[in-house]
């Protein structure tokens, strides 16, 4: 019952679903745009041929990217999500009763209502808070004004299509500007296993743009990489000091992150260590 | 160039790696046993299509099953590794130079050949101090002297074939009884995600027989599961409590494990934290 989807990695390596029925498909503007109904995973978004999330343990990335800065940015009143068209990384956000506003810059609207439609724990979610923007995140981004985020999250695809430009000194510095001066951005960073140069390249370029960068790892079980990285960018934020009453709130809900996670995910490997210095 | 060599996992979801050529392949009187050239991950060894350890990334596994324990327990003088033919455990085994004496007992002597033969960065190393022998792991923890090792690991693959009978409560009391009584014994647990229910049912029945049980995880990406853990079971062993010196000696060549890893790997998922209590 059911085909194999797979997903190759520079023809080296490749990671397959068993998938019983396509719940939609389409092609926007900007790439193709599928949901599949995995059999292990359940429903999966997959844009152009690359598995993105999964109502099974889309979890982990959305945690993992949103807690870290939303538990020790000193404020967290005013959110700017570039990219997280799912839904996953607005709904982390809105758990925290001090978000006021939250503005979400998606690119492809396909991918905003095809997961409202088909994955049931993602989809945008419904909150007067929350303003989405179909549009360019690199423009939003390099007119929005300055000082005007307490925290801003980069949740883009890899860099291939319309994500490839938020990989880049330009876009990191416009985010950096759209900061109060101790707000925080926050973004995926690859995997420092599978994608050990494109991590390493990222945060490299991070680095030349803020002061304080810092990453954490954990499991992103889709992405057949063993471990992905989230890295927080600030002029100082003290990483490790996590605010106890929101994160008591999210531990909750929360399936993986807590407050030891938190503590033991900034960790560098030992040859991570010797690389990043 | 080269064909795709996949592992299934209950026929939902399967990993795959592009492999260039067989290096070693032989039925030997318990199993299937390959070395193949995997693109990717270099000398690959697959039993009954398993896969089984990389030369690329089995640093991730034999640090983690092995640095814990041997930087951790009292004492380290006499250890017992049940299975680690492929010789990754062994090694890291003995950079401890407080051990005296390693025994070794695997049921497969193809595998120990084929590895030696075939994967540079393992194969069981040359060493006086490694008694090598080829043997029933069960039978030899049922009868071997009661108190006569110090740490005594698990290191076999997951419960199907030859290594059916390790994953139960009488060899765990057995391996138990091998123990001097501030001995630890450290096993490989399986995935928490992946395969939760086999992990699950490991740590429940190590806890049946072992009064203190903590469970410690990391990569280990030949598993494609996301996630891996190693378990580690005594009486009383203050697991955080790490030998500094052994650890500087440990830090200087290994490429995962460090003190800041170590302190970090046992946070558990808010999920487990539920489960395990």
């Amino acid at each position: 019952m059911g085909y194999w989807y797979d997903e190759e990695y520079e023809g080296k390596t490749r990671y397959g679903m068993k998938v019983r029925s396509v719940l939609f498909e389409g092609r926007s503007p900007f790439q193709k745009v599928e949901i599949v109904d995995s059999i292990h995973y359940g429903p999966t978004l997959v844009i152009d041929g690359v598995f993105m999330t999964s109502e099974r343990e889309e979890h982990f990335y959305h945690e993992m990217l949103v807690q870290p800065a939303m538990t020790t940015a000193p404020r967290i009143g005013r959110v700017l999500i570039v990219g997280g068209g799912d839904g996953g990384t607005a709904r982390e956000t809105l758990r925290h009763e001090e978000v006021e506003s939250v503005t979400l810059v998606e690119i492809d609207e396909m991918v905003v209502e095809a997961c409202r439609a088909h994955m049931p724990t993602l989809g945008l979610p419904k909150d007067d808070r929350l303003e989405v923007v179909i549009g360019d995140g690199i423009d939003y981004a390099a007119r929005a004004a300055e000082g005007s985020y307490d925290v801003v999250f980069l949740d883009g695809c890899d860099p291939v299509g319309p994500s490839e430009g938020l990989f880049n000194v330009e876009f990191y510095r416009s985010c950096r500007r759209l900061l109060t001066p101790d707000g925080v951005f926050a973004a995926q960073t690859a995997s420092p296993i599978l994608l050990e140069d494109l991590f390493l390249a990222t945060v490299r370029a991070l680095r030349e743009v803020f002061p304080k960068v810092v990453t954490c790892f954990g499991p992103a079980p889709l992405y057949a990489s063993d471990q992905w990285s989230w890295t927080l960018c600030s002029n100082d934020l003290d990483h490790l000091a996590v605010d106890d009453a929101r994160a008591r709130r999210v531990e909750e809900v929360s399936k993986y992150w807590n407050r030891e996670i938190h503590a033991g995910a900034f960790a560098l490997s030992n040859e991570l260590k010797k690389t990043l210095g």
